[in-house]
């Protein structure tokens, strides 16, 4: 086995006073996966207010440490919007208008049929020397510097937009590629993204110890613990691409030993795709009758491209009266047991499956809170029944805790989990 | 007036290589909170892999810098938890074992029955000079360093555990009164935050420049832009909290001169609940028939506790056959015009009102993609209608860019917004 070459240092800086006033940060997420991805790791992460000053001193330091250097943020069109002057001045070159980049920027603008604001000018100017990375989903342009440095690879200075809806395709159309080829060469990256449900992290931790106790240049591990599920990451690092697909294949097949029945999917599969799946192979539709989740279930079945081949539709059934004209819970039923009960989720079920014409119905009742909990029924109280295939039904009751949009996310991500166990083929 | 005093330089460094894998992190956020009640600000973030070199590099770099350094994680037992021996080598001094610490640790673990790894050990030792700071919550006592500087208030370095239950406790009962004491004396914070819509990020920028122009020493701004939303954030720090409240009330009535049309809100306001208060006032119920977004918009609605007085609930008309017999879409409309259309838009909202018996109907259908566009009709075509209340029926028509998800959450947005201006008082 030949020693893969030196790890490169790589850095991130994230600029936006928001940050420091608490918003959450979603590029160290997303540039560490694809990172592992190629066989590298990053070194750093330095989160900036807009501060000219502070950013130019941060870029200067940086630059003395590592090999490429990301900055994301502050590329938009308002004051605040420091980046640009940051490097230009950390580099100690100016800042030069493209013509170009500004015909492009009045392209997007008048495809939306909205006017140009004058601040937008700003985003037509790059740092001299730096080519600019198109944006496909957003008008600031990204820009890439390449510093040469003698007996050694350049060094990489990329400025990326902030949103991570424009920060993400640009990081993996033009960062990455460029990222791989000078400071990934001879490096082989592979890895394995395993979505569990139905298992804690702690638990999950546990039983793969065996797996994760092989951990070593080659190999590292990572469990994280999401809403409603537990990724496990691999990543393998090599000298040659072979061996490191042998490696992840080998730990594939380890960890399906290990936790296997608590896996629904692997990369970009999500619960609900996973559900969406097993509908699809045995030839299913679903119809939903949502009352404290009012629609969050539907929508993340339907983020599933493709989900109307088997999802029909539903009905949400928030108010009481909706439950027994829409689908026909019985008013002895509401009366005697109430909305959020086993017996009113049984038939919100049958009464989708009914009024949707579909051969599987899932329903979900329950006190989202704040209010509207009793002894009895405390918040977090949540009923899910699932009506069918043919004379099947399944009730589930949980008690979740957390404020209300928590209670919501985990009940729909609960009836999820019980939707794709109960499709097993 | 008096001018508030400098503002103290605060910095965070986070140490482990779990978050440059992409674990989240949660003390960014747990310090900014406390710190923007107080007046104070956090001036940057430094998050660094367990690495005692790069640490005690980027302490000694950031003491250069700041009045105060906080530092969380790396306290635990195991070999790879370097912060104590990483400080001591920034201050050039040594560690000096504390019995009294161990002893601390050995009555935490015998009262959990626990046997002590001699691992713990390591815990009990304090960077020279430091004072323990108790932790409630676990093993790892905290450290608090002062240094005096000539002519200026001491620099305040602490060191933090890394688990959010164990930091946050030590935060609030050891640290905060400690920082308030020496870097918060005489200052005082208020802050306003507006909520947006239907503008754009740089033309809120453009009409809030009078305002924006008055940045100063006791005034801060900053705009950000959300999905379907821009926020505009004022901080005011001041030398008495009645000047401090005074400068955010006047910020508040020029802002609402040059943009109020487009305030939905302030601080926890969402654009859900703002449409919620509209719809209260008015006493009007609301039902919705949802298409391509599938419940996106009843779970925004119905995320604003106490929805339940106005949401009645609705239809998610996937199918067409739904369309049809739930909603009571003419056949010939589906024929003629097609699903995506301003004729189906409205028969959906017309019976949604009618189904769930409610004073206003709003309808979404479109093509989220990424298949199923036309050149007609391409992918991101999205019709909305509102019937009531009365007989008032408004229908729009937008063309949102983005896949699949983007759409979808764009077009929530884009009705919430409309609903939001079409139920005006």
């Amino acid at each position: 086995v030949t020693r893969p070459p030196r790890r490169a240092v790589i850095e991130i800086i994230c600029v936006g006073t928001e940050l420091l006033d608490g918003h959450p940060d979603a590029h160290r997420a997303a540039l560490a996966l694809r990172l592992g991805a190629a066989g590298m790791r990053l070194s750093r992460q330095t989160i900036l207010p807009d501060d000219e000053g502070a950013l130019a001193g941060a870029v200067s330091a940086a630059l003395r440490r590592c090999d490429a250097l990301i900055l994301c943020g502050g590329l938009g069109p308002t004051f605040d919007d420091l980046t640009r002057e940051a490097v230009a001045r950390a580099l100690g070159r100016d800042l030069v208008f493209s013509p170009r980049l500004y015909a492009g920027i009045r392209r997007k603008f008048a495809r939306l049929a909205t006017r140009l604001p004058r601040e937008n000018r700003r985003q037509a100017f790059l740092v001299r020397g730096a080519a600019p990375l198109p944006n496909r989903a957003g008008s600031a342009p990204g820009q890439i510097i390449f510093l040469p440095r003698p007996k050694e690879l350049p060094q990489l200075v990329a400025l990326l937009p902030g949103p991570p809806r424009e920060m993400a395709p640009m990081l993996d159309d033009e960062l990455m590629p460029r990222l791989r080829r000078i400071h990934g060469r001879g490096l082989h990256g592979a890895r394995l993204d395993l979505h569990l449900c139905g298992i804690a992290e702690s638990a999950a931790d546990e039983r793969l110890q065996p797996l994760i106790r092989q951990a070593g240049p080659e190999l590292d591990f990572t469990i994280l613990s999401g809403p409603g599920r537990v990724d496990f990451h691999v990543f393998a690092r090599c000298a040659s691409s072979r061996r490191a697909r042998g490696l992840i294949a080998r730990c594939r097949s380890q960890a399906m030993r290990l936790v296997g029945e608590h896996v629904y999917g692997e990369g970009a599969t999500t619960l609900e795709s996973a559900v969406g799946q097993r509908l699809r192979r045995r030839r299913l539709s679903l119809a939903v009758a949502e009352s404290c989740t009012a629609g969050l279930l539907a929508g993340r079945l339907t983020s599933a491209p493709g989900s109307s081949a088997y999802f029909r539709g539903g009905i949400l059934a928030y108010h009481d009266a909706v439950k027994r004209d829409l689908l026909g819970v019985k008013p002895a039923t509401l009366a005697r047991h109430g909305a959020v009960s086993a017996a009113c989720a049984r038939e919100m079920a049958a009464g989708a499956r009914r009024a949707a014409d579909a051969d599987v119905g899932v329903s979900v009742t329950g006190i989202a809170g704040p209010t509207g909990g009793t002894a009895a029924k405390p918040v977090g109280l949540v009923f899910a029944a699932i009506a069918g295939p043919g004379d099947a039904v399944a009730v589930d009751r949980w008690v979740f805790p957390g404020d209300r949009e928590v209670v919501r996310q985990r009940a729909v991500a609960a009836v999820l989990r019980r939707l794709w166990t109960g499709l097993r083929p």
